[in-house]
This record gives structure tokens, sequence and C-alpha cells, in this order.
């Protein structure tokens, strides 16, 4: 069972840099796209900056209805994510390909991933950066997270199909946020 | 021993998330920051975003000298890089205070630190971000890496303190980049 996650500690959930699905709703069947390029840009309210490129399904989707939600997977669902990688939404019916579960989110109309340990609904508050660099700037509205997950065993992209699994996790003295 | 390190090959580096070390060369002593807001933008040549806060002794120096390192750390390295994110260059001469060591860079004045396993010497590109987000543009001009490392154990920030320590890496059929 999903619990709402404090938006003041989002930044830790991305900043270790996982690949996430992100999930869109526009005209036709939501869809799923896999991507590692993202960084935080702000604490609170989190502010995220991705990139997707024009060549993605997901970009006009975006464009278009302004909203999405980052989904994290851990690598349970590694296979999954790699068929969202490999596939287009044009195509595809990724949720029912890749038997993944869609939930409703809360604050917009792009679909939770179920399966995945987190979630974040985010709207785009920044279209600038698109037209040169296909940057899309978004802001979390509300964040979920399964409380079971306490080290969450992430994937992180390496090229090519290389995944680093998440080890351990140590904790030093540290006045960083 | 360094070896160059195809610029190809770069983001399969940074998209994994791992904290980097950021060096700069101003009027006075080089500088050392620790960040792990950035992200890839381009393949090849490859482009990185990189946040940078305006607080930070680094933001001035970039700002003005338009280059840096980005420098890849591995967990023996996690105290220093901790070290480095608790105090500022304009008190403190880092690369003495926690025993890092300067490799002059090839095609910038920025050092490279030499216990790091890779190197990537960056100009900034593009700061029409800087303003509004505290996003720097950089291109990378030149990669090192010590080639000995084939499952670097990078450093990833989970937050206050809490840092996941990369896990091994497995490999499935991908046709993603």
């Amino acid at each position: 069972m999903k619990k709402s996650f404090p938006l003041s500690k989002v930044y830790g959930l991305l900043e270790p840099g996982p690949v996430v699905l992100v999930t869109t709703a526009g005209k036709g069947r939501p869809n799923i796209m896999a991507m590692s390029w993202h960084m935080m840009i702000d604490f609170e309210p989190p502010i995220v900056g991705c990139m997707i490129s024009n060549r993605n399904y997901t970009f006009d989707i975006l464009k278009e209805s302004r909203e999405c939600v980052i989904n994290i997977p851990t690598v349970e669902l590694v296979e999954k994510v790699v068929g969202c990688g490999n596939t287009s939404g044009r195509k595809t019916d990724k949720f029912m390909v890749f038997g993944l579960t869609q939930s409703p989110a809360s604050c917009i109309k792009a679909p939770l991933i179920d399966e995945c340990y987190a979630n974040l609904e985010c709207k785009v508050i920044d279209c600038k950066m698109v037209f040169k660099y296909n940057l899309f700037i978004l802001e979390v509205l509300k964040a979920w997270i399964n409380p079971a997950k306490k080290d969450p065993r992430t994937i992180h992209h390496r090229g090519r199909g290389a995944f680093m699994i998440a080890g351990e996790t140590i904790k030093l003295p540290s006045k960083m946020k």
C-alpha cells in the first residue's frame, strides 16, 4: 500500500540517479517511457529537469497534456523497464504488454504504475528549453511511496543495456541537504 | 595511470547518477565542489546540465572562467567527498586539507583530481538558464579514465549524508543507447 511522501524529501529519491518510468495520458491510451536523463533543480517544491527526445511518443503527449508521473522501479522490474525502452507507445500498449498496473493519480490524469516503489505526480512548469534541448522543467505536485522499501534496489543505466543495481547505503556526518 | 576515454561513451559514466567533484581554477587557488544535481543532455559531443548554487564559491569561478572538470570519485574517497561538501573554498584550500592531488588538464586550466577514477574536462557552452535556475550547460571536451576500474563503486547521494554505493552490474539485451 502506497503512502503519501513529503515533498521536502523527494530530492532524495531522484538524486541517486535511478532509471525511471514516465507515464503520460494523452487522447489515446496512457503511455510509459524509460528515462535516465533527469536531475533535481530545486528542493521544495521539488523541481526536476527531464530530457525527453522529440523522437519519443511521450514528447508530444507531454507537450500537449503538460502532466506526467515519474515512477521509480526497482530491480525486480528491470526486464519490464528494458521492454518499455525497446518499444514505442505509438505501436504498443505498454501497460498491457508488460503486465503493469495503472492506479489513478490524485492531481493529474496520467496514471501511477502500481509496481513501482515510488510515484511522483508532476506538471510541466517551463517549456523554454524544449525547443533547443528537449529539456522539460517539472514540478512535483504529489509524491507516493511504498514504505516497506527502505533500501530500494533501484537500477542505474550505464549504457547499452548495462544496469548498475543499487548496493548498500552508508551514512556519514554531513551538512549537505 | 589514466587513459584517454572516448567522448561517445561519456554518457555511461554520468547517467547512473554518481556524486561528482567539480574542480575550477579562478584567480586564486583551484577549488573543489561536491555535486549530484547533474544530467546528460546529449551524447556526442557529450553535453551535461549542472546545477551549481549561486551561494557556492564555484558558481562565481565557473561564471568567470567558463571551465571546469567533472571528477568521478569511488567509495574509497567518500569521506573526502563529504569534507568537500561540508566546507567552502572561500575559506579552505580543499586540495590541501583533504589530501587530494592535482593533475594538469589537457584543454583547460582547471585541474583533474588524480584520485578520481574518471575526469571530464568541460567548458560552459550556455549560461541562459543560470540566472533563473543556476543551471549551467557544459560540453565535455576531453575525458580520462583509470582503465583498471571496471565496475567502479561510485557513490550516490540519498540526502543528509546517506550514500548508496554502486552494487553489481547486470546486462540485458537492449536497443537503448
